[in-house]
């Protein structure tokens, strides 16, 4: 976006100290967690904003480390997800027509399981001007915080993301688990995102689809934070291992012979 | 990493002016390309080194944008590599071992097949205290400025990366092109880093594996730059484009329904 000096702004909005109705919208990325992991784009957009917008993965850090007289809403999905993302939608468009700078703040990046998509597509059947910046996503900071590369020149010449926690109005899993199994046993790694909740059953499919039990597994809590935390094993324990810990979410788990680098 | 004032160092090192022995090497993600997508902790990592060793993926807008006082060292990989990165390795751990900061910096994220696990491993044996840094990756980054989300809940809940530029050491593919092209037919997102090299090959070996050539693409070519370009197209007719289009390296090509968003 080009920057107007008051000059050439419209008169009465440069006379009378209101925005002009030239809002937009910026789709930002809040990276993993820490403050610091924030890009300086996206730390600019977020000094520039007349409101931020933030779900619950944005990071208690990062929310904190906004200018004081920044609006400031959790429009953490929790609880009736569907009428919320209308409502997300909603309070976009209406204060970026208001004239105001809106910042959507998203865990890691906004394009990776953050409906940055959808929310973009949204913005543009309105007719409101928006940009996406990108963030670092926790698919590879999460693991890297514990020593683990995602892809390794002896190791994995592929990764493949999915999410652990779907869609709870789908019925079933749309993950095709025979095709992950696969890349596995080819010595592709495989990142799950919030894969806490359905650890087990996660590892069952791997493990029905004949995935080796010995292959190496890393869960990494809370990365990039105080109050990461890591467990590491074997698919044929790592369940067991995780409840042991009482790893809780959001955490990230990767399974791979990379993952035999977690906690060098 | 603490750090120490002055009148914590030793006292020669203090008397005299020069570091202590307590070098380091940080890894660090350069983001796709555009400065103001590097970190707020990779610049600050940035301003505190004393040399930065830069490969070729990290772009001229950020090794432009480094303190003049700075030693810059371009080791871009082009010719030997083998050796090259073995020198890398040495540099990295003598000048640590003089006491300087030294940072290495890799385009995208250090642990994305940049190598940063493996030079992390090098740092461990050779006992030199180092960190990553993650950056933003060209993953999602390159797919985002042209509009493509990597995940959509109407169209992908997985998504697979691999490099279409291999070890040339390499005799023939280490790559499981059965169990990519069932992942695009399940639905999942293929992203290919470094793939314009290689895009005929690799497009090839998608439809040999039965992928319905009707699949949507996207070539996006360095992103977040001013030169940015874009090609869309299926896949039977992808590669023509690009050829026509006249892409160049670096470039990210993605496969799967999510690439229909480009340039909309």
């Amino acid at each position: 976006m080009s920057e107007r000096t008051p000059a050439q702004l419209p008169s009465t909005a440069a006379q009378s100290g209101v925005h002009a109705d030239s809002g937009c919208v910026y789709l930002v990325g809040a990276g993993p967690g820490s403050a610091d992991l924030l890009t300086v784009r996206a730390r600019r957009k977020l000094q520039e904003a007349d409101v931020v917008l933030h779900d619950s993965l944005a990071g208690d850090e990062v929310v904190e480390s906004l200018p004081e007289d920044t609006e400031v809403v959790d429009v953490g999905k929790r609880s009736d997800e569907r009428t919320s993302q209308t409502e997300i939608n909603q309070v976009m468009v209406e204060r970026s027509r208001q004239g105001d700078v809106v910042v959507r703040l998203k865990g890691g990046d906004p394009c990776i399981f953050g409906r940055g998509g959808e929310e973009a597509e949204h913005l543009s059947d309105a007719d409101v001007e928006h940009e996406i910046v990108p963030g670092v996503s926790s698919v590879s900071a999460a693991p890297a915080a514990a020593g683990v590369p995602l892809t390794h020149r002896a190791h994995s010449s592929s990764f493949t993301v999915v999410t652990g926690h779907e869609d709870p109005g789908k019925d079933e899993s749309a993950l095709d688990w025979r095709a992950l199994a696969d890349s596995v046993d080819a010595g592709g790694t495989l990142v799950v995102l919030m894969g806490v909740g359905r650890l087990e059953e996660n590892v069952h499919a791997l493990l029905d689809n004949d995935v080796d039990p010995s292959t190496e597994a890393a869960l990494v809590e809370s990365a990039t934070l105080e109050s990461e935390a890591l467990v590491t094993g074997t698919l044929d324990n790592i369940v067991e291992r995780a409840r042991a810990a009482e790893l809780s979410p959001p955490a990230v788990t990767v399974v791979g012979g990379v993952a035999a680098f977690a906690g060098r």
